[in-house]
């Protein structure tokens, strides 16, 4: 069965308190119920983590080499400064799809250089939690060709 | 019954024949096709339109404004270079859903930037064809909001 | 009888109904009538044109060359990107006044480069609708000199 | 009855001996000729005032504060570097409208920038001594609204 | 018999009129002529095209992807500012020379950016008309190898 | 009674040994020493904690957002990298003043820029260990309002 | 007796009435009479003087040299464009702390440039009036190391 | 005996299996060997640590500071952001020799700044694992001077 | 009689106390006798002003346009930053020797960009006060010509 | 008789064995035997010249200033960084004609820059051998007019 | 057996005399007798050339192309300025180790970019003389794989 | 008896006929009397050497270092990129007076840039060749302290 890890990055665990204008109301564990419900959905199981440690992401991601088929990747603040991340990916070839709730692109300037993405197969942002479920169904897909 | 333009830029006319290992085999009529289809199987209705000249793209926003709910925008270079295109958007204000069919954010510099994103809810790119089902997932599911 | 040609470039047909918080909420066929009232009490004609096609505001550009004796010219967005718009103005050597409704200076950085005005000889911002009465006067006054 | 501040900056008091192919041939007392019929046939009252003084600038706006409707400013080259102008117009919370004899949007780089745009209600320049009259048309009629 | 676009783009049609200490006093009948003549001195068949519009010129370069073997593009000032273009060129896959009538190295910072060079063999500027018949003697020679 | 978390971040706990020409001979005990007289003699009471860990300093403001009334904040090198620890701080939506040993404006280009600025109510920098005494009235005082 | 020069830039008078919602309602003489009040109370005493004209704040700042133990600058506007007043500052080598009533970082970027604080002890901003209590407090500190 | 410690970044614990073409197929465990052998035969000692964890670095550069005589960093992607790091090093004042797999300088732009060699006394890079043996003869070199 | 205007901005007026490491120490009455003791010696007169005013400096040129033959100018620090003083140079169209005591293009970056000398003959910096017994001999010799 | 210099910079002696997939196979005594035969064909003379040597370039161009027409120059890569090449081309004030082998504005970003340009008619490049044979043309012809 | 090109660029002869501060006391004599040492114990043969002139150093590569089986490279201060170097290189396909005495990095910011490394296999910087020994073995060490 | 090598760089063997509406029009021959006229005036001697070649150039200064007091140096297009002769002349330690016969601060923006000014004690430009005059002066001026 098709096993994607779905990998949070800083301050997602405060989601539903942190800023709802611009983040939404859900917490990060309706995010993760919704995940669940539509992995099941589809046929396959999700692993889901959240932290805010840059090493701890990185060490993640490296475990999921041999254990996941692919990542979706909410980095959060790290997508634009993390050059370690975007090397982590690199090192395990998992495809990847990188998530935001937010759209980054409209935001401060500083959000809108993401290093997840030199090594992403595509990026989904701005739709909040139903950015996890498109992405799902993106690496889903990606994976069945 | 909610109704949505696909608008798509310039050259994705020859979507198929261009660049097939970035762009993948898949024609525009392929495509139309498969929203079509997507759109039936979740109750919209859906106008595609192509054009390769920007204030024909700029028309057919304009026209959007009274007749569509929401837009599924692939501008292809238009994105990078056209604040016209933007002004549109912002003027008809209806949601806006930016998608591209390679990952532009994993390409050269000057497709990073995209004036389209400072007016849109959200992108998505990066997963070929199948960008356009999730972009009308995305836009479906932000309209029923 | 001297003859002016007034020039409208991209998303001006939605004055009106376009951020009218920005833009103000006259229509452009009350800019028409404000511009052909004003023309008749001063003792000039004016032909009052509008598109959303960078080509078709060169054509006219071109066409002005022997039947204009100036060119008042909001090129809306097109004013931050068209070099081949300048070009066109540099290439009929008309005596043009650059206008814009809003105080491009004071919104988005983008819009802060004029290629127009490298070949205009004056610039007229800010003041909505009356901008262009006052783009007129100017215009009136220069060729009198 | 309205009454107008028109603030020259430096340099000005030149005005007619500097550079006449740039600036015209007319010199400031004309221009405060010009400006006090012009604004005698359209009802309204001006001081019209120069310093080469950055301070001596600040001062009067101040002044302006509770004296005047509305300010016309030439700043002169402080346009470009004084910030201090900038943050005493965004204090006395008047309507200003900014002039310039020349078109400096057509000259060297770094008179492109403005502070003063960030607080003035719209921008007139390039048109010599006329831009003056236009600008108090522009402040008047911005008054009426 | 090979067939070769030669495709111009805004204001070449004013060739002769426009700015003739920089562009020579020819017409783009006269280069049309000159083209022809030199085409059928070297065997091949031309076709010659103009249009101020960015969405034409990519419609002709289209359309020559069947019918042409190579093209021959002064992209005026669509050379600076078009991906669009460039992006059409790519697609294609022919041949591409790309020519200018003035030394576009020796002028204004903003034109010596081309993103017509990126998909281009080879660049030929700065020698009037006769800059085409050069590019036709290179693009001949490129085919033949 | 007001409670106040006096968080310090990477290389912070070298205070005395670390470079004294720079930041001073106190250590980090000192510090903290100093803060709790301090705070005890202005009746609020504080948590005093170091981490060179990004993660752990982030999990720290986290956990503040329900216990503590505010956070002195001296982040260290991380001031000027860190958009995660800026996004926390814009999470829990506490009271921040930012503090800096050394007079980080007059030190290299790389420390002038400051992410936590964007959310801090107010900086100071350059007293050495008596810009914590001064950050802790300058917090105290602003609760009070 | 220790003796402090309170020295403050452009705008400064009309505190109280300028943009109340960035810099508080207390008036400058409300600032005076704070810092004479808090002076005594730590046994030092303060000049206090604020003028619109760069020249005089250079002027005062040179009179400081012999007179003056140390200076607690708010430099306004001038903070970000005067060489000339840093130059002073250097020149008569008293102690300096900057000091401004808004977060200036959290601002417009042009207002993070501080040319001041290449010269200054140490900086305070961000906490209306209270920064220059916070100040004399720091410098005060300082003169008794 | 002299003690050298042998510090990892981020991803180097994948050594090997993460992009060979790259970083060669020796696994971190061969590097350390390699280093051990080396060590022994030049007559020193060395402590070999890897994390993926930027805190975790700086903790052991903390560490090193009484217990070792010098330092072989290859920091990894942390290289190019962490000012941290380089503080940290700054602060224990023992020699660090910067070491690269890869020739960094011949790879992506982001990839050429070194926040290390601010306070490095040299750089090896691009020999693969032999650049661990080369740093160890440079820096058991430097300490005998 | 030639008649010279020696023309000295801010802080010159603390010459021989302000960092007499970088500008030497003779104070401005020495720079004074000495320049006036060389234009005897020469045969010209000279008229020595300092103000630390740009504004004032600005009154001083406009006044040397009919009383001088031309003008020795260390505008010190407002080299940088004022375009109203090149503007004054530029109206009253006398020749210009820009003079430094020390060699500015050694110094901070913000020094090496001179507005003065957009419209001086010429620049003599980095010899202490014989710079100006050299500008006195390069503005003679200029004169002439 | 019309005598052109043909001048090569640094590296193409090693034409034909350098990097052939960019250069092509010819050496540079193939392009030498090329050129003579063309111009006999055309009725010109040429000397032909290469030299790594800048200084000695420059010497070149200096001795053809009395005995040449005009000058064909692949200044290799001093194109990109030499001003004092062409400082030389301009004190000659022969025609000069700039030619490459590659299309160097598709290569890496500092081979974009070309001060010859500034000096040159015209430039071209990308045709390998050829470009050298057309630059004789394009010199030729314009040696006529 | 191996054979070995040690190049040497500017100023390397006035080693020892030149800054001794920043690159030891050892002349450029001392530097081949140890090189020649070293090279005889790893059983390789070395020559060892220095030149001040970016011409004769492109030379010496060329000539290196069939009689070296690699180069150890000082370019000096043309490796941050010399394109036609790195070309030279990479026309002449040998393996290049980089190599500086000083840490280029620590110093100013134009020593930071170096051409060469876009060439080398690797660099080595920062150890003085023994820079030359490390290279040698990294040299040697690569012609073994 | 003092004695100071005077070196010119690229192209200037040709002042007098190299645009002398720039350079004037003296020969380098008449420079050169004028300069050993003006040296037996002061009681010094001086050598006069020019060249077009870098590497000649860095020779005669390493030359200087033992027979020479001091240097005055036209580096000509080699003062706004050479890091090697900015290099030579710190190797040599000579004092260095910096001339130009135009003023290069008011010509092309990439003329503006020195390295040689890193070096020199000072610089003089724009006086023609009373640059030289000026420049021996003030280095005999510098060598009496």
């Amino acid at each position: 069965m098709t096993s994607i890890l779905i990998l949070n990055g800083p301050n997602l665990n405060l989601l539903g308190t942190r800023q709802p204008e611009v983040y939404g109301s859900s917490t990060l564990g309706d995010v993760e119920n919704l995940c669940r419900a539509h992995a099941e959905s589809i046929g396959i199981e999700v692993e889901f983590i959240q932290s805010n440690h840059e090493g701890v992401l990185i060490d993640h991601i490296h475990a999921a080499r041999v254990s996941k088929d692919g990542i979706v990747l909410n980095a959060g603040a790290y997508t634009h400064t993390s050059i370690a991340i975007m090397d982590a990916l690199a090192s395990v070839k998992l495809p990847v799809v990188e998530v935001h709730l937010s759209n980054v692109h409209a935001r401060e300037g500083f959000r809108h250089r993401s290093f997840i993405a030199h090594v992403a197969i595509g990026q989904i942002c701005g739709f909040g939690v139903k950015s996890y479920v498109l992405a799902l169904d993106a690496l889903t897909d990606h994976l069945k060709l």
